[in-house]
């Protein structure tokens, strides 16, 4: 049975893992650890775990949370907590999977570059692990997710967005220059802190772009498409937030040079997808939307073609809270630990 | 491997229990049988099934659907659907599993009384069942519905009145006139039927109550509630329809002779339900919500008493699809069939 | 042209008397005061009201707030606050309107009932105005209003079952202790306020009972059913929050001790607010929903029988924030100053 | 007293035109025509209007509906209605406003082009009309409105992707084939017809693209671009629907040959709408939603460039039964009888 220490238990991400791990054969929770809500019971925080989980929550200094035995160590904290703990956690022989930006970059240079973007310190705190680490987004980097001792599990929008237009760049279809994803995302991704913006009344029948002046996800997603195509990629990115809890709709657009038909199109993203079980392709007559992926680890991707001028239009569906976070990270666990990579994933979602 | 065959299988109450023995160990479904979409895959019309169940949807008179192997029928059709395909199904040594008003009722009087008030033909076509079969409520009927052969599965407001009140009943705690139900359901109760009050933009930022005159519901929580009180009890219903998808929650009054403190009257409802795995019982201060049971088989009830007029209110909370239809069905036909009755069914719901 | 100023002008109620008073045609804001946002333009905060009002917010202590000119003061403050605060501005010439439980009670031992069971100081602070003060609830106390130097603004609870109730209770139909509020907000009834459980993710798609203990709004509804019973009305309470924005819908029940149609009742009502331009009554079969008051300051109550049990059962349909708040308001501001009772707010709602 | 009769009453446009024209001070409503609930007062289908129109709901073939006087006659009707009676309105002395397609194409060959792409009979069955109509759209045609006896009233998506364009299209700045509409919109731009898609349980938490292979807005859209920029503009447009009820914003892209800092951008947007009162115009800081512009005229735009790779990006903001109908159609009213553009239009929206 493999053991899952969760740092920053008591946030969305943390508590989607942890209601993913209930259901998990080979898997369980050996401690979760916080820093609000130190000592009561999960259960008492969240009650619809109620007999599912009630462990209590620790922490990080108390021993039970320091000796819990581990095989994977999660941290569902936010940027610049992870890199400081790392280095102790594998010295203990257990593998490190990070929610934050703090593993997603494999160099000193591209950590800066992400860092600056957003406003935090560019010196990362364990240089030492880039470069053995790895992306973990499973589509692309199955085999270096398997052997890597840290993975950086993706951003809601970035996964959307890479698994969007990975195989046009992979295929060179477009013009690196032409790319724009225009990204709708439901409240939830914003996390569970309180801000004025996600207050109810403020957030319900309203919509708006947001951060135009720049969002930390384009590193990323720039970075990933860059690897496919062999070439610097460079996007023009916009966030937006509905009056939804869950779901990421991103709809990417990207200049080709000659024609190609939406069957062909189609079909050469589902050869690209062969091997990802979590990956549906659809033409654009498929009625799909976010209810077709929610509270499951698919990621829906409708390929079409505005013929009349060449451009490649893909509209990439998944939950933020999934496949964008709790969902990849079990997937990463999965490989991280030698178990087959859709255990405790493979359910379909509920409808309506 | 149990086999089910389900008819009406478009509808809400159908894809809900496809969604769950997709996920079952022990049961699998055998034939899916319409009217609408004959002839395509469910999945063609529902895309989150993709992959989980790709059957064809049959017409009933298909050979196909005919021959299939059931160990139980279910008829997720409206009334007076069931009562004239029960004895053929039977007669095919399955059992029956019915989502309507059919066979709630045990004597043709209380068929007639139910079907009257809600104006439809109080005969009841299959009076030779009426008797042998059991209403579907397994937290009071768990052995008579493993016995019967014909099962009538609850509505979703009856579940959820019941179950709040059956103990306080059972114990004789009330004058058995003074009983207010005030229940509120999100619109999927209504079912996938599409109606003016249900588009969205009416349904958005609205809510009413409705059916202000009488509610066919009323039948089943009387007869119930006077089963365990041992004397007719008599209820005011009110239905209020709110903008959620999912959920009822169901405030119920009761008038007491004597003082009770919130205390016991939480241990007599433990007490009650202490064998009973899908219900939890709180106190007037834990933090529940329909978000505690959406997409779950629970039903979770804050017991809390206004000592200033004695008087008893209790909360009722469950997913009108789950514990209100599909939930309860599936638990139903692991009883009828010898499966452990929490088999496919003991999960949590997910946060936020 | 009557002047108002606006203590608290950021909260819900400030900004929906703002929004107001730019659209009525005999009165003008003065001065907007606030603690947080000081020396911003309202409009910065609020970019809807963009070129209707672009005041200043400013500091109570400055002489632009102290010097502005007001025939009437506006404290859109929380509890004891205008308490303080209304001898000053009286002293000065204005009259005050008050929107919390300040004022709502006119003698001393009232208020500090209503204020232990709330966990506040049972002082009032301005005793010598008690008594001189009105409740303003103008189809209750008209003339009172129109009279009185202090009024206080009815709690939105209160105001939907007072009115739901006042014409039975004044014709003495029910039993004074059998009375039941079910009461159902949106969520903005909680105020602009951050709070986890109004957070986006943890409202959508959720709905709960809560502050089952006990309710502030009780006191109100007691003290003014009992003023039209002529006896003391004691009632059970209970609060639900459900995930709207706007609007309350309260399902109030009373036991009659004897027959009565409800065509008599709706005729019994109607004769009771035949003065009153802003309730509209409704027999059963009416479609009426909270979208029909929504944005407006209309209360519409639907009128039946649960002829079985001779229970009276009116539910009572305003938006909070209008005639539950800054409706209300307005049309005390137009009392108070000899204005026509509905100026600036006969209009309709938009649907859908 | 300017006098407006309405066709297709007791659509969504309908609906909204007459509870703009209950408060307007120099117009009212002689005649209200539907297809259904003939006979029925409008205010027993739409209890919000109780007290503010309560005009009975006439047969087109009613002597009543036929000899209302009428300055304006509105048919907020489908495609392919209003060009049959068009000429008999005319030819009465009133003049003719359309919320359909039939006007808002000035050749047959535009129109063609337009009814052939949505599937419609290509010919117009009033040629002779088409010339002497106008664009409804007052920000580009407020003098050709004024005088033309037929104004098409302009789309809902269209109106919001015009205004956020025509400025630059109008300056020349972006390359005319390098544009890309990424338009959300809530249900009710679907109108009150019954879909499944639309029904709420399927979308309530979900948001899909629709209408991938082609959108009837482009037509509209090019050609009003195309005018402005003196050479044909070619767009990409997607359509996506959200869960929300009212409101439209459209993310508008388009790639400039050299840059333009933000300031400059936002300084020639103003000065292009320097006399529409109607249009606000900010920079990417300010806190817009469609919320700001909710129950309202106003279509407020948010421009920003992305200076990497001297991409223009628009978002436009409009409630899309106002500004994208019922209110453009008073607009246009005021226009066509020679009342001030603003009046009975210039409120503000209702915060939260």
């Amino acid at each position: 049975m493999i053991k899952v220490k969760i740092i920053g238990a008591t946030g969305y991400g943390g508590i989607g893992l942890i209601e993913l791990l209930t259901q998990h054969p080979e898997a369980e929770i050996s401690a979760l650890v916080a820093r609000e809500d130190v000592g009561k019971r999960i259960s008492e925080i969240y009650p619809h775990l109620e007999g599912f989980c009630d462990l209590p929550i620790l922490d990080a200094e108390d021993p039970r949370a320091q000796e819990a035995p581990a095989d994977v160590v999660v941290f569902s904290t936010p940027d610049r907590v992870g890199m400081y703990q790392a280095g102790d956690v594998l010295a203990k022989g257990a593998k490190v999977l990070d929610f934050s930006g703090d593993f997603r970059f494999t160099t000193q240079e591209a950590y800066a570059d992400y860092a600056t973007r957003h406003g935090k310190d560019p010196v990362h705190a364990a240089p030492e692990l880039l470069g053995k680490n790895a992306y973990g987004l499973a589509e692309l980097h199955r085999e270096a997710i398997k052997a890597a001792p840290v993975v950086g599990n993706p951003g809601c929008f970035a996964c959307s967005c890479i698994l969007g237009l990975a195989p046009a760049a992979h295929a060179r279809l477009f013009d690196p220059l032409s790319v724009i994803c225009d990204c709708k995302t439901g409240v939830s991704g914003a996390g569970k802190k309180l801000a004025a913006t996600f207050h109810y009344p403020a957030r319900y029948e309203n919509m708006n772009a947001y951060k135009l002046a720049g969002h930390q996800h384009v590193c990323e997603v720039e970075r990933e498409l860059s690897l496919q195509y062999g070439q610097d990629v460079r996007l023009t990115f916009t966030a937006h937030v509905l009056p939804l809890c869950r779901g990421i709709m991103s709809t990417l657009y990207a200049q080709m040079d000659k024609a190609l038909s939406e069957e062909d199109a189609v079909a050469l993203y589902r050869e690209f997808y062969k091997d990802s079980p979590f990956v549906r392709v659809y033409g654009s007559k498929a009625p799909i939307g976010t209810n077709c992926v929610q509270r499951t680890n698919f990621c829906d991707l409708v390929v079409s073609v505005d013929a009349r001028v060449n451009r490649l239009r893909i509209v990439s569906y998944i939950d933020n809270l999934m496949k964008g976070q709790a969902g990849s990270a079990l997937q990463n666990i999965n490989l991280m630990t030698g178990l087959p990579e859709t255990l405790g994933l493979m359910r379909s979602g509920m409808y309506p």
